[in-house]
């Protein structure tokens, strides 16, 4: 931050801001005046966003010397834009321990072996639960299919009903958008009969698996969370990632919940109902990747897709309770995931566990075209609960701190664990500017959306959305080629403050939230929910792993006193998923142990 | 191009769409309403354009239904946005003939020197004047120092002379923004007494060489054309360019006219006069590098730097038949240029010869950190009159045909000389939308320019530039991030559609500009003119070099019945400067006998 002028922020020059702990640095708090708004208020003031010129004036003064204005359009800086962030990087032998490099080209399958090579092989076992709760694992999956116990088949009955009876009036947990029983049936008995072959394809054979409705996966339309996207944009294949489950023997189970078009955190869906969140179906399960982190919580799926534009895969796991993992911009393809934006967005993966999340990673991981040189090669980590010293955690007091009361004493006894335990150290530094990157992404990801489906908006979609995504649709259409560019310019910024501040350190420490889950209000259900305070709060520490392209996992930590669960934040370095996993591996160890159930919970597997 | 609906184009997917000889692609003609404007009425609009809101809501229905509203803002199409026309690369060794490739972190004196081994052995020396007229070449000036016939003091002593007369009234050239006669002799008196120890640097060593005043080189403030922006932003050393040319020995003779911030292409300057076109000055040099055209093309110097965004350098050099060479996006580095845009902008030389771009190309070429890999290793061609066979022209008609009939026969003639006396092949082709993308690449300098000055616009600099650009400001900042998305987008479909072509052939030809350099009218002085009709005709051939950073060269070829220089273009292979250094050597022999001497001429060489 710097000195103000008539219009706008002057900020310094990148070289002459301290990351040090005690700057002069202001830490901004987000600084949101917009009121909650549902039901008729949302309408009304839709019906004057979207008259021509006069929704255009009303926004200029609505927009006038907001923070958007101050901070991103009439900031001033030297910085020329950065507009994609993929990170340089050279494919050198490291002298990492306890990391498995592996060639290009390997298949899915093949990449999935890799990663159980990497597993612990003293782990937990089908019959090792002496937790007081913990969800059954995809190797729990696989080896009770291996030794007979139960069978692909058994397992997606149980899930089929699993979802009619969440689905009743009642329960009304509005988990999937689409799903379709028939084929799951289908899947699962193709993969029953591969075991009694003898012949599972990998350790994900039979395993379910829920897909973000944002993602292509056949015979499913990709609706984004809408009415309308799915009959403009017909879904035609698998995505990328899709594709490469599959070939790993994976049952795709259908189509998760979201927000609509991921315009919002809330996971709110006037059309699909709202994914409650399992722990406690009052409250929100987060979004925009809702039903996604919602159903492994339940317990339907040790594993779903995400996609994460603003923290839509990290935060409704973390209010979920379960891990949220999102690597490094380019890693995995983007191939048939619904364009809603081109820089900010990448799928990540949502499992009960940080070994869950490696598998997948292997498995959907790595270019279409293996010799093309975009990315590193794949890394995968050894996991132990043992071994990792040294490990620099950088903390910046101020944004660490800008949670509720719970989550910072839940994070914080979290990290003074893992310096005790492990003699990790805490290095603390000032990361500036946090408010101006989130506003920046904002700028970004909105006027993204914006060129990739006004036309289809103006064809009808508009009218056929929610109340409370008309809003954001209006806000996000009214960005400049000024304000796109400034925030581009302070993505720049924000990468080179990002460097320096992992030259100083392993990782970034954080919570992953400001708030847990909140109730559901009855008025929002069929409008949506405009909230940008609670909005701001949800996302407060999501943004570099989306603007800079950082791969970041979120892990449970606890909960807090009204039990909901709470999350930490680890973001890596550019490319460094294996150290970051085996950093929330380690994290996962020390609080195992307390996991609590959520109230509404599937035990697919238990009575086998 | 596509189908309309009610807002805008729907394009084709990039594949479906032919790019063989006889399509049914509708070739658009720049289809300019805006009447020209200049004096007062220009006044009046710019008073209209600059009340806020009211301004707005001008442009508004200015802009409704427009070509850029149709076939941009609201153009469909699947393409994901392009943002930087940086090529990806594989730095094999080649079977390229008669090419040397030179390893990285040689010094720019030593690239100079690999430069002259490339030359023609038996090439003309200062007594070789067997044509009615040529320009000195920077070998002729090396040639004439190393024997001792002059002195670099004595030609910085004709050269002043020669800028004081043509400053005169009645002369009115307005070649310079800015010069020091005492900073020109000492310069010239350190290269004397370099000759004189018989340790010349380079052979550049004493070449007088002017830099448009977009580029940084002490000590003079960079103006870019403008009362204000010096004022601004301090030039507080010289850019990297202008520093390789120093350590080379070169005699920085000072800072040329241009179009105010670029903003224009007629170089017609309320400020600074306006450069005139040696062959006619009642008429313009064309710009935005106007001076650096002009004075090369009046002898003042073999060889200026000028800066291309949008034909900036190779348009001027056309109209003042001169070589315009502008290398790939990222060969040249951009540091200590204005930045006035990030993607579209580069370094080009101006110089007399094809021989002189290749010897100062060398000069200043490659990355200042030489072991990064962000572009291929830096080629030089050997420069032959015979030898090169095999080449294939990719020509496509319309737009070939889309100019004068004095240019359309000149270039078909110099075309069909290649044909006949090298054998070239010529290759019909269809380069679609190239309408399109003249309105995108003006959507991207507009929104890219606008971000990068706004700023001080709003802190005094608007009302102190020209009511033309004024006009371009307002425009430019009027654009929102979906025109700016929209256009990356059709940067990337044409990225694709000129692969594609270049898959055809080795290079694309076409004529430099649509119209000759026309006359300066009296209104235009004062006020600065916006003419977009004759701004349209005039960067018609130039957009692929600048959106699509691809290598593009111009050599004069003729002149129109009035006298007026023509020159012909070749767009060449993104990395391939040195292939088409060699086709522009062989076009250049084929007139070379045929040129004529400009009305305003300095022979700074001549009485030795």
């Amino acid at each position: 931050m710097g000195l103000f002028w008539d219009h706008g922020v002057v900020y310094k020059s990148v070289n002459d801001v301290h990351l040090g702990p005690n700057t002069d640095d202001i830490y901004l708090h987000a600084d949101v005046k917009a009121p909650r708004m549902a039901g008729l208020i949302a309408k009304i003031f839709v019906w004057f966003l979207e008259i021509k010129l006069i929704g255009d004036i009303l926004l200029y003064f609505l927009k006038k010397n907001n923070r958007i204005q101050k901070l991103v359009s009439f900031g001033v800086m030297e910085d020329s834009p950065l507009y994609v962030p993929l990170h340089p990087f050279e494919d050198f032998k490291e002298e990492e321990e306890e990391v498995k490099s592996l060639c290009p080209g390997l298949s899915p399958a093949e990449q999935v072996q890799h990663a159980i090579d990497c597993l612990q092989s003293s782990d937990a076992t089908l019959q090792d639960s002496h937790f007081s709760f913990r969800r059954w694992k995809i190797m729990d999956y696989y080896r009770a299919y291996s030794s007979r116990k139960i069978t692909p088949l058994v397992v997606a009955e149980r899930l089929i009903s699993a979802i009619v009876q969440s689905s009743e009036p009642g329960m009304d947990m509005s988990f999937f958008i689409s799903y379709d029983s028939r084929d799951i049936l289908r899947q699962a008995t193709e993969s029953t009969l591969r075991y009694q072959r003898g012949e599972p394809i990998s350790v994900l054979d039979g395993v379910p698996i829920a897909v973000k409705d944002e993602i292509d996966c056949m015979p499913y339309p990709t609706t984004g969370g809408s009415k309308w996207l799915h009959k403009v944009r017909p879904c035609k294949e698998d995505a990328c990632c899709v594709k490469r489950l599959r070939s790993c023997g994976a049952i795709l189970v259908g189509k998760t919940n979201m927000h609509e078009l991921g315009a919002g955190t809330s996971g709110i869906n006037p059309h699909y109902g709202t994914s409650r969140n399992p722990y406690n179906p009052e409250r929100i399960s987060g979004g925009s990747s809702s039903g996604s982190a919602a159903v492994v919580c339940a317990g339907l799926c040790p594993v779903a897709l995400g996609v994460d534009g603003g923290g839509s895969v990290r935060m409704p796991a973390a209010l979920c309770g379960v891990v949220g993992f999102k690597p490094s911009y380019g890693r995995i393809p983007h191939a048939g995931v619904l364009p809603l934006n081109w820089t900010v967005g990448m799928v990540g993966v949502l499992a009960g566990t940080v070994e869950d999340s490696l598998i997948v990673y292997a498995a959907i991981s790595g270019q279409p075209k293996p010799h093309q040189s975009t990315m590193p090669r794949l890394k995968l980590p050894m996991l132990k609960h043992s071994s990792m010293s040294g490990i620099k955690l950088a903390k910046s007091d101020e944004w660490f701190n800008d949670c509720s009361d719970d989550i910072r004493a839940c994070c914080f006894k979290a990290l003074a664990c893992l310096q005790k335990l492990y003699g990790w150290e805490t290095v603390e530094v000032t990361i500036p500017d946090i408010e101006v990157m989130r506003l920046a992404h904002y700028v970004t990801i909105g006027s993204e959306c914006t060129a990739s489906i006004a036309h289809h908006l103006e064809n009808g979609g508009r009218s056929e959305s929610g109340w409370d995504v008309r809003v954001a649709l209006s806000i996000y259409g009214s960005f400049g080629s000024r304000d796109y560019l400034n925030a581009q310019r302070i993505r720049n910024r924000q990468m080179r403050f990002h460097e320096k501040i992992f030259s100083m350190a392993d990782v970034i420490v954080s919570p992953m939230v400001g708030v847990t889950a909140y109730e559901i209000k009855d008025d929002a259900q069929e409008t949506g929910e405009l909230d940008y305070v609670n909005g701001a709060a949800l996302v407060r520490y999501s943004i570099a792993g989306n603007f800079l392209g950082l791969p970041a996992v979120t892990v449970p930590v606890g909960y807090d006193r009204l039990g909901l669960p709470i999350g930490i934040q680890f973001i890596g370095k550019p490319w460094s998923e294996a150290k970051l996993i085996q950093i929330a591996y380690a994290m996962e160890a020390l609080c195992e142990a307390e996991y609590k159930k959520p109230q509404v919970f599937y035990d697919l597997l238990g009575e086998c």
